[in-house]
């Protein structure tokens, strides 16, 4: 990351939503670092990952508000004087998108038009980056993909979120919103729940290695994915915030490191230095929201900002084998 | 229309959402002269095209339920025992749903999903033609559209109908619904809400010219447009409801007959006798969500139905303006 996109941050103004989970945790820390003002916004709803322990080395230097993006009077209240605001908070499950649409639907898209609507209120012309996914896209039918691709989402959670990436989009057309989307793929690193695997399945996958478990592998496991490593894609994130020339687009994010999922298995294995693995049929519920093989041109953000993935997959797994071993007891239970 | 489409209809259970509208309305009495047992939920909603003049010709012929699609009492009872359901239901207006996008929201996505769990509930694996919108595609930036052009959408009116038409879309994987889904175009005739110009314009300046008033024509008004009677528009609709290898897919509609915005209006002046028109500036809130030219290309619709249009606009601006003189006192207050 070049000096001046480090810079930028200092004494900014900054609102995170889902700042106790997974990426918005380990995007505060990062922003306090970098001098900025952090405040939290957090649901702390049940399943999803908010975690007080998350933000353990920041507790004391940022402001942290519990509540709904749903809440009017919070989300006004916290809006109102930030400079950049990262919107992060989601559910994530897909399984669960399809067995409860209308929880989806209240979750993901309600309480983020609502949202909107407070910005519109309180701060019109700030800008935003919101959290998409890589699901938007849905079952690939030519690889790689980029930011053209079609979108065909496969389940009720890639719905909302592109629904969502629309609105932020749209925003700009109805009061000016700064707004700007990434569309993010697998993700993994320290602080993510480990409790279930209705989402982040390789972060769960490395507590059953963790705990000398053995992990089921679907089918073949002969779909590539690509991994990448918490801090990469908070440094994606960050280069993007400090860039105007982002504004109004879309970005995907990819590594060139592709690994089909039965090599990630083992490299998790190997990381965790416990578990073993067994190859099993796919369940029906998984296979028919399962999108295939992954592999992202991200020439766009590439080129706008310089970025690049830095850790290789080994090093992330390994230290992310050595948070949990030291933190089990705020992740396990 | 082929003889063994007619047929099929003869003796179906048919709910028609939106049922006292434009499209449901014009549709619920061809069902009836078909043999078809027509079921109607309608939410009379104001500002919204509900009106029951519309259904006069079959009233003592068809059951009409006013409940809103959010009321899952009704719903569910409704669904139950349904061969077919046209989903038509819904608050049609661009420039609301920028001032309103929560409005929105909880008029055209939340219901739909709450339907669809009725369906889901009642009767799972029904077929279901759900009427979406050309606005999904958005501004065009390749001539002609078709099925496999990028979703763009410009305003949240139109988001919201690409979002429920990926649902219905899904449920057919989350309970077998037998979903299809059309995507409309500016579709004019009798039957019209006539009150207010929020949707429906081209509608509304036929109003406009019989009441021997000016219209406005935005910019240079050389934006082509494609016009679709009605009687074209239901027939499409019977033809896909009666083929059942049109489920699990979406068809776009159209016309070959092209015309630029200001031969329309001259058009309707024409066959209204009376009206007259002057250019003016586009208005911010029309210019932000105009979609520019506007050309469908509908082979696939055609090769699996053999669906074409046969009104011609100036015959079907002659109905719908005889119609309007006729019946003017249940449409103009």
């Amino acid at each position: 990351m070049a000096d001046n996109t480090f810079e930028y941050y200092a004494g900014k103004r900054v609102l995170i939503t889902g700042g106790l989970g997974f990426l918005g945790s380990t995007l505060a820390i990062k922003l306090v670092g970098l001098g900025a003002s952090v405040s939290i916004l957090d649901g702390m709803i049940e399943d999803l990952g908010g975690n007080f322990f998350n933000i353990e080395p920041v507790r004391d230097q940022v402001e942290v508000c519990i509540a709904n993006l749903n809440d009017r009077s919070a989300t006004t209240h916290l809006c109102r004087d930030k400079d950049l605001i990262f919107n992060i908070g989601m559910q994530s499950s897909h399984l669960d998108s399809m067995e409860k649409p209308l929880y989806d639907l209240e979750l993901n898209i309600i309480p983020q038009l609502s949202f909107l609507e407070s910005v519109r209120t309180a701060n019109p012309t700030v800008k935003i980056l919101y959290i998409g996914s890589r699901a938007q896209f849905g079952p690939v039918r030519k690889l790689p993909i980029n930011e053209e691709s079609p979108l065909s989402p496969a389940d009720i959670y890639a719905v909302g979120k592109q629904t969502v990436e629309w609105y932020h989009l749209l925003y700009n057309t109805i009061c000016g919103l700064r707004s700007l989307a990434i569309r993010l793929g697998n993700t993994y690193g320290p602080r993510h729940q480990m409790k279930h695997a209705k989402y982040g399945v390789q972060n769960f996958l490395l507590r059953l290695a963790l705990e000398g478990k053995e992990i089921q592998v679907f089918g073949d496991g002969l779909q590539l994915r690509e991994m990448i490593y918490v801090d990469d894609v908070i440094e994606a994130l960050l280069m993007l915030g400090a860039n105007d020339r982002a504004i109004g687009q879309v970005f995907c994010i990819g590594t060139h490191e592709k690994i089909t999922f039965v090599e990630l298995v083992q490299t998790i294995i190997e990381a965790c230095g416990s578990g073993s693995y067994r190859h099993v049929p796919w369940p029906k519920e998984r296979e028919r929201i399962e999108v295939g093989h992954v592999d992202t041109d991200f020439t766009k953000l590439e080129t706008l900002t310089g970025w690049r993935p830095v850790t290789s997959l080994r090093k992330g797994l390994k230290q992310t084998a050595d948070y949990y071993s030291r933190h089990k007891k705020y992740y396990w239970s």
